[in-house]
């Protein structure tokens, strides 16, 4: 059961404009569902990293992951952690240049990096394979456990934090809307394509049912 | 002209595997070129946060913008960033969880951020707009001083940094290659859909051909 909304905070309130920020869990785990893409930004030697990486969630918790052989990693365990999920939905074309914008879905989580213990790793990264791909775990060749071990999972609770989102038309100054300029949106979306097996795939392999029915969100 | 390849670096060798890193100037510039979105992230009090934005590139210079009205943005002048810019390409389904994969291309840059001067702003926002839009910004109501003061630029040299891509089919482990499992790729990509005019537009205005002939990317 979701703990209500997210907390507003000093950090929040830095970088959202309070008018846009959304704190409503609904809308923030819509937009961390929608997609397993993150950003995690972290200080290392008092300098700013982001690295693209996979996350998802269960329940009130998100999780991401990487290699076990990573120096990177190792080095933010327990760490403060910002952490960004992004849709662009599309251009904004406005009157003037000024209110051209993008149509985007987005969330920021502030947190702490903690590291998941071997013991849990296993269930973790199956729930992660099937929330990601449903069904597709019970094909697989089982998780040995030298694998658990080289790959590392951070969790943070889904706490501080918040969401912004565009949508919609242009907003232009009132007296440019009489203007003969042609304003709107060029909508953009991401689309999955028809599966494409691998060549060393076993002759006669049928592409199982749960790639053809599998749904990008 | 490029100045060369990306400079490898402490920073750079931490973040990338040195097998998987990429230096070379013209994947780097296709892949920022292929995207306005970005996610920055700066150090502020400390902690880190990241948020996304919109870039682009001239020559060997990347920019991006924000309101001058944020209090975010007063904070990060000069001061060290990590910029990364990712295209998410599909799923890549092997035959163990542990090889499951995306296939990817992105690029993560290291610098100062360089607040513009007003007097550049203007053109470079007409640059910014032309870039993405081919063709808009002589259909637009022109940019007022208070507009360029209102804006906030920012720009770094593409210098410190590197490409990361995976394409291509799983790799699975050598005995995993005589399993019934199928394995390939569901292949994921942005694509752009017909444009919506605003309600707001006058009567009788047609599509422009610089909006028809868009592509993205």
């Amino acid at each position: 059961m979701p703990e209500g909304n997210l907390k507003k905070t000093k950090r929040t309130n830095l970088v959202r404009n309070s008018k846009r920020a959304v704190y409503d869990r609904t809308v923030v785990n819509e937009i961390i569902d929608a997609t397993p893409l993150c950003h995690v930004s972290y200080i290392i030697d008092g300098r700013p990293y982001v690295t693209p990486t996979l996350q998802w969630r269960e329940g009130d918790m998100i999780f991401w992951h990487g290699s076990s052989a990573s120096r990177f990693l190792h080095q933010i365990v327990g760490k403060d952690v910002c952490l960004a999920i992004t849709h662009f939905d599309g251009f904004v074309l406005a009157r003037s240049a000024f209110h051209h914008s993008i149509n985007y879905r987005s969330v920021m989580l502030f947190g702490q990096a903690t590291k998941i213990e071997d013991a849990q790793k296993k269930e973790l990264l199956q729930s992660f394979v099937e929330g990601l791909i449903p069904g597709r775990w019970e094909h697989l060749r089982p998780m040995t456990d030298q694998e658990a071990k080289a790959t590392t999972v951070f969790s943070m609770p889904i706490d501080e934090g918040s969401a912004k989102v565009r949508s919609g038309p242009p907003g232009d100054d009132e007296d440019d809307y009489s203007l003969p300029i042609w304003a709107g949106l060029l909508p953009v979306s991401q689309v999955l394509h028809d599966p494409v097996p691998d060549p060393k795939n076993l002759d006669g392999l049928e592409v199982p049912t749960h790639i053809r029915d599998f749904k990008l969100g």
